[in-house]
């Protein structure tokens, strides 16, 4: 699974002394695009190119929470394409340590330049998971 | 269904021009406490004595986008509840459409004073919208 | 001085059990949207007419906490404007209390179409309060 | 100057396709948080000790805009401290690149044990920068 790290910052943390919920989306947005990058383009040269990846719809379980200054890592995979969507799954789990904190997944549409539903790029499409393909 | 207004913000949208996924996350936040609130008793007081609902699982589907100044309407009940968790259920459109942007949910755990699972208090088991009980 | 009000919500707060402090620039960005649609024009409809006001300084003085729930009230008001510059005031207190939580200031550029400098449209210049005019 | 590195997401973006204004302050804790790492000991750990540094006052210019995914350096420095305050100051740019896209600088008061003004620990009063002590 690819790994990206994030910082937990005060800003991300709410009054219980945990991260609050609505940022482990954020979490996942940028671990996804850090994959992308790893595969040899960005999210934004894809824009460029007239596709989008719109999510249209997402999902997390909280297992544990993750607190102020934890060094998280968010691991991605693409477990499944379609012609036209791609799923992501995540899991996050504090540097060094086994406890998962956080599952969840997001799909997307693929859309072309106008907007309409699009073809995957191939190389977008040859993300899926060895393992899960 | 408890509706909660929300007027969308320049820093709720993306690049988009949309509201960002993560943020939905946010506005259910809102309607779900203005809900209890409405019911005679806030988060706020819950949480003085001894209670907490953290959220264990969150679910969004993104059906249409939400934009910079639109006035959305955070539609919001409460369709189960066991002795130990709550589930809350969302919808929202703008006011005065009646198309849907967003549905979601979220299950929250109940937690007494020592952190340990607890039974619901009764005000808030009473939440269980009559339509779905 | 016109008001805006807002609601704290948990995602607003940090480990510190308050208002983070970037949040605040969100609640004065409200106030000020609210205070153009209050003189009959939104700044979506200005953006629609080639106008925008982007942000070139902000500072805001921390005078004592906000806190999960409160219902904040957003002061603004438009101390001075140039030919091309805006110039917002804010001071945030809680409903019903005197007691000023916070201050700040924002100065926007006025840029037309191309994208360069240009001079503000009346109705917003006319925004200037009568008292520090 | 100590350099924390941020890659811009697209929940950091507004409509107007850059950096939200109010994000740069979250940079700005990010970056700050860092070099209290980098010296040896964490912000986590120094509230442990029963010390906080609470903003009293931020201040951001924005001199051009940040986009998407742009890997950002967030430059940050102690020009001056007091018996019982600290100041940062900031400098953002692109990786590989002079141009300065915002300055801006953060005031702390000194916290102790019972929230009441404290001493600066010396560990901390130490960063003063070289250049500007």
């Amino acid at each position: 699974m690819f790994q990206a790290q994030v910082r937990v910052i005060y800003g991300d943390t709410d009054q219980m002394g945990v991260v609050y919920y609505a940022n482990y989306l954020r979490y996942f947005e940028l671990a996804r695009s850090e994959l992308l990058r790893a595969h040899g383009k960005s999210y934004r040269e894809m824009e460029a190119e007239g596709f989008s990846l719109p999510v249209v719809e997402a999902t997390c379980r909280y297992l544990a929470p993750a607190r102020y200054e934890d060094l998280l890592l968010v691991g991605v995979e693409v477990p499944a394409v379609t012609r036209v969507t791609l799923t992501f799954r995540y899991q996050v789990t504090r540097e060094g340590e086994s406890e998962v904190l956080c599952t969840g997944s997001t799909i997307h549409a693929c859309l072309g330049k106008s907007g309409r539903p699009a073809r995957l790029p191939d190389w977008v499409a040859a993300l899926v998971s060895p393992s899960t393909a």
